[in-house]
């Protein structure tokens, strides 16, 4: 099964965003053993986008779209793809209600410019779009299989997984099945030192390791008759890896780090305050976005000054005039000052230069101290990280996140 | 003039890597006149190369191709171009002797492989790689120029940006030049309802809108001689489109709400301190994220129970009885204790319910209250935002920014 995708939508040309659709359906694909060809970007253009259409339908089996299904004057894909194949275009009941009934729950009107949205070509599916107003569609013609799906990858990505892979998956006799290990406290190259040999001679599974900002995965991919053949493929291999590395393996596929601490603190019942500085109220947010997590974090600082960190969580003022915000003193007493205050098991603090501005010889932008604070221990992590201030802020929050999973886990044994 | 990418290799097919390079390219393009009228990914193949050449070398003026100009087998690009082209490789020792210094500087050896990219299409110019060890390929053809780079973006952009755009805009008479409007409170279709005969009517410039998150922008476009002329093009159309809906215009082409919300607290010498529940310190991470922030902001409170809101922001005991932590009432008294305690102008309160879980039929998940305070008023906005917990963690503080915006810019009134 050979499939292409095609991005339709002139700010692609312009250079206004980046095709990242068309890597998160490659990625898809690739995982349920379709094999894709060719990418193309293509303008809100009727002509240009019919001699794309020509090229796919020569040499492709599936050819997927994405972009053009709006309500506007420019949204072209559907009339020309329904065009090209000679279909006429029907009202789909069902995806006007949707539409209507996602105007009228915002309180915002129904325009007559979305009625078009509601069209399908004829002997379509329509794929409902849960986070926006048009519908996908699902088409098959002369051997073809024809996807529309919107360009807003948060409409797309939902359309993807769960109505187009499973869709696209009957049509495959092999599957292909992918584990990810993840990896932290080692950098890449050495990882890959240390498992050199099944690297070099890897078959089935694929071993592929993949650096990222702060960490390492390996990624496992066996290709078998089903999925319980493919991981019986790859856990010998899992094995060895772990045997080899897994003091630095902290988890699989699609955990992250706060999850996992999320699910530590349950497990423990223990419960977080958090104080920040430079990474500016961020693991705060990383930790509400996990659902639940109410029972064990109830409050957080962002001591932006050096004021608010004495009056919201008692540091010295000799203490930060004697070593500065930016230090291990002052990480340490804002761990042990917000865990008091909040009266909970665990304190976390950051405190460090984000940049640009703000480094100095003795202490770069990218310092970074890290302190964690609970009944029995209180430590501090001093780190030095690269980048810009987002950067800088990410690595920090994602250090503070690995050195509580630690100290969780410790707790555990 | 008109211009195609193709990108090369096969790791973008398999979804590994976005197609950042024809982003950047197509950019660099636009400011300097030239349309771009596709982009194309093709894997590592002689053959699929060969195609997608053909197809270019039909439509466009200009080609230019990224990748496949490695040391290895799976490098492709130049003799596949030369091929179709007919024209044979030439060893050029002056990228040769580069190559070798480039390894000798390493302390690393320069290999066999290498030598295949000191090889240059007969009548082509090599263009230095600084940064790496394949020059880049420009070569006129049959009225036609092609140019060849390398993929990874920290070799391809210098190249870009100091031989490849300074050759190009020689040969071009025109410039096209782009203003985005951006706007909030109005959907899509009604944005293009009160504009529909200027998108129905335009020439020069054209009109296009482009809808995103909690906003939707317009895009004028406009092809002319030089900036300073296209700009004239634009203005009478931005006016007439300001004239209509300007009271949803916030701002223009890459400005952030968040960014214009620090420009405003600047110039009116404001500062600010936020208090938020369910949006977890998403607010005080985005402030945090402009440098020079640490002038106007300088606390912030993640009130995460209904605890923290009494102890940490004086929130009335009976206020959070009688209507409960998610409702108007609360979010004034938050906004005006966060004021107070932090002594600011101006104190921002969010208090909500990002779900998944804790909605009721009177207080459902989306159901968020905004309230702002300054020393002559208070108010509070009551919203009810759709999506998942992160959705409406992030269309939360997007108002809430739009909300300090429009008061910041009442007092400069």
């Amino acid at each position: 099964m050979k499939a292409e995708i095609i991005a339709v939508g002139t700010e692609l040309l312009l250079g206004q965003i980046a095709n990242t659709n068309a890597q998160i359906i490659s990625r898809a694909l690739q995982e349920i053993g379709i094999d894709v060809y060719f990418h193309t970007c293509v303008g809100d253009n009727r002509e240009r986008l019919l001699d794309v259409l020509e090229a796919g339908f020569k040499r492709s089996d599936i050819i997927i779209l994405t972009g053009g299904l709006g309500p506007t004057k420019d949204d072209l894909t559907k009339e020309t793809v329904a065009s090209y194949l000679k279909l006429p275009l029907q009202l789909d009941e069902h995806s006007l209600n949707q539409i209507k009934s996602y105007f009228a729950k915002r309180g915002r009107p129904y325009t007559e410019n979305n009625y078009k949205q509601a069209l399908v070509p004829e002997g379509a599916l329509a794929i409902e779009n849960k986070k926006g107003t048009a519908p996908g569609i699902l088409l098959n013609k002369d051997g073809k299989t024809i996807i529309m799906l919107p360009g807003p990858p948060r409409e797309m990505e939902p359309m993807l997984k769960d109505v187009v892979i499973p869709y696209l998956s009957k049509m495959c006799n092999s599957t292909i099945f992918s584990r990810v290990m993840k990896f932290y406290g080692i950098g890449e190259s050495a990882l890959e030192e240390k498992l050199e040999d099944l690297i070099s001679k890897q078959t089935n599974p694929t071993i592929a390791p993949l650096a990222k900002r702060g960490e390492v995965t390996i990624r496992l991919t066996a290709k078998a008759e089903n999925r319980m053949a493919a991981e019986k493929i790859i856990k010998p291999v899992e094995e060895e890896i772990t045997k080899r590395v897994g003091n630095f393996l902290y988890g699989f596929d699609d955990d992250t780090v706060e999850e996992m601490v999320a699910r530590l603190l349950a497990k423990l019942n223990k419960t977080i305050a958090v104080a920040e500085s430079c990474t500016g109220g961020l693991m705060a947010h990383k930790l509400t976005n996990i659902p639940g997590i109410s029972k064990f974090f109830e409050r957080g600082i962002v001591s932006y000054s050096n004021n608010s960190k004495e009056v919201l969580l008692k540091v010295k003022h000799d203490t930060i005039k004697k070593f500065g915000a930016v230090s291990e003193e002052t990480a340490k007493e804002m761990a042990e000052g917000i865990r008091i205050s909040a009266g909970t098991d665990i304190g976390v603090s950051i405190t460090g230069i984000a940049g640009p501005d703000g480094g100095t010889p003795l202490k770069p932008v990218g310092l970074v101290y890290i302190g964690y604070s609970d009944s029995n221990k209180c430590c501090v992590e001093k780190h030095i990280f690269s980048g810009g201030r987002t950067d800088i802020k990410e690595q920090s929050v994602n250090s503070a996140f690995h050195l509580v999973r630690k100290m969780l886990q410790s707790m555990g044994d």
